[in-house]
């Protein structure tokens, strides 16, 4: 066996282990042990799931619990890949900071070294084939439709004496609308858990999800990241829309955001600094007049980072984040995202996905922006 | 501060952590720190989460990172729980197998001494509040809605002569299907990811989540899991139908799934250990000649657990596995799911959620068992 080879242990499930999905390809609903030497891979399952690990799992070797002599009872994790370990005589494994900690302490006391790796396991993760694009395209497909729908029932609705918004005379509620695109993406094949909807102080908050009606003159946050269910790729998109017309401060707040997006377009290629492009974004916002700062103990302004990794998972390598040294590489899928809250005017957000490329970068899919309905 | 005082420490999101939502409140896209030392619980959020924080936590602090004196720049997990275990004066604390074992590693390095539970750390957590009850009842009622939904829309297909179900003169598919139970689940507030609608050979894998057009005479398992958007506590409910007439083994096999549910139920009541009832659906089945073994390499027969504890996790303590040691306790809430899957017959489940009271059971809600449609 190559001394040199790094051996990764890889121990979870889809929720909480989005690597052994990439590099097993077997999605698991509850953990399972994974062990990748390279040239070899292996993927301990029970005998239920022996079929379908070697369907799903080409270039996988699925090893049973029973071939590794663990029979009559329910084994630990720790057992498995201990008994793993042994069989293929390995005595040192990288990890992953996110490994549980039972199961290292259990492998270290049968003599097991463990490495911590502080990088990604998986740094060609972060650079999509053409499939994974086509997978996340498929989930931002479902995204966009969701988006159409949102901002054309929000425009079709008239606007009370008191301000509310109204569809066929009743009263259009941040629940309401999020059930009408559920109800989209779920025909498009997709789910989005934390759908956000979020109109006038609510949208101040970049995390808040919305509740309640929505009301004319108040800029509503839409931000949707649905997960494709056959796939498990995820898309995400944001746009800020306002019923009516906006006073002009927000006006400006919307031109600088879309001015701040457009300049970390402008410089988004291979090669590129994520922190140089959150950069241009805030300088573009700062430039106008829209500072980031504390105010009364809260930070308002741009108080997020620029952008995020989109695939397995929704938040993943690269980072655009003010202080991130990753450098963009030619298909990598990432959201551009600039922000302004305020509590006093309310927040706006435009977000899109593109795929780099080596001179620039790609829509996955193009959706209009507009603020004033 | 109390010596004896078990101090837990927990760091995760809603993903890889459902105790720090079930002991905080908060529902953490991204993970967090959180130190529960009994009467003070402390959970460390960014500014931009704190209002939401106070919010939806109360009796929780929250600690914001500038509180710890971490500013400037985007500080790792173990430097924020290290900082605020630092402040309290706490220098031993207790955290799950599952805890991250590169934080893990780090707090080490720094002279606090890690104590890994093998036992939950919040045993009151599989006694359910009324206040649960009803969470987990409104995900079930999503469930009992989109079966109804199966089972209607299954009945009313037509057996075309190559003995393909038609409806409106187009083959049904697990795919179609799926799609219009998500609309209902959706409609309902409740996702489900997983969604389980396996005809034919492909219901004899429990794990197999089905696809392509179902055909007459064959078992069609339909296995339903929704979580409530809203609340994060999930449902789960199986059925299993057949349209068309079930040639007389699958029927004896139908009536001895259903008897050993009958027979688990019961007995079901507090006191009552999980591997007894198992037993008891185990011992229903043999007696009716169907027999768990293995057969070329694969385990047939009633090849899971009868059951698991449902909550803010779709699988939770106490477990009705084979081997569990868990006594049941008024107020859980557990599944009851025996089965029979044989490659050449197929696959039978049936399955109900049910809380578990002092002297026997009730329905979170009930749903009508049919075989033959």
């Amino acid at each position: 066996m190559n001394k040199n080879a790094q051996n990764i242990l890889l121990i979870g499930s889809v929720h909480d282990c989005t690597d052994l999905e990439y590099a097993s390809g077997f999605r698991a609903v509850d953990p399972v042990v994974f062990l990748d030497c390279g040239a070899r891979k292996m993927l301990v399952v029970t005998d239920l799931e022996h079929g379908r690990a070697k369907r799903q799992c080409p270039g996988v070797e699925a090893v049973t619990v029973r071939d590794l002599g663990l029979t009559g009872k329910r084994w630990r994790l720790s057992d498995q890949a201990a008994a793993l370990l042994k069989r293929e005589g390995i005595k040192a494994v990288t990890v992953a900071p996110t490994f549980y900690h039972g199961v290292a302490e259990r492998l270290i006391q049968k003599g097991i070294a463990i490495r911590i790796s502080r990088k990604p396991l998986y740094p060609g993760r972060s650079v999509k084939t053409t499939e994974e694009i086509r997978k996340i395209t498929e989930a931002q497909q479902g995204a966009v439709i969701a988006m159409r729908t949102a901002v054309d029932t929000l425009s079709r609705t008239e606007i009370d004496p008191a301000g509310f918004l109204r569809l066929r005379n009743r009263v259009l509620t941040s629940e309401w609308l999020k059930d009408l695109l559920q109800g989209v993406l779920v025909s498009h094949g997709c789910l989005c858990q934390e759908l956000i909807l979020a109109g006038g102080a609510q949208s101040a908050d970049p995390h808040e999800k919305g509740s309640g009606p929505f009301r004319a003159g108040e800029p509503i946050v839409i931000d949707i990241f649905p997960q494709n269910m056959a796939s498990g790729y995820w898309g995400d998109l944001t746009r800020t829309v306002l019923r009516g017309r906006a006073e002009p401060r927000l006006r400006r707040m919307y031109a600088a955001v879309r001015q701040a997006q457009a300049a970390a377009l402008a410089r988004l290629r291979a090669g590129v600094k994520g922190s140089s492009l959150y950069k241009a974004a805030a300088g573009e916002m700062e430039k106008r007049g829209f500072r980031t700062e504390t105010k009364d103990g809260r930070s308002v302004g741009f108080i997020h980072g620029l952008g995020h990794g989109v695939g397995l998972a929704i938040h993943e390598s690269p980072s655009l984040g003010k202080t991130s040294d990753d450098r963009l590489r030619a298909g990598n899928v990432v959201t551009v995202e600039p922000g302004l809250y305020y509590p006093e005017l309310g927040g706006i957000r435009i977000e899109d996905t593109v795929v780099v490329t080596a001179r620039g970068w790609k829509y996955l899919v193009p959706c209009e922006k507009r603020f004033e309905l």
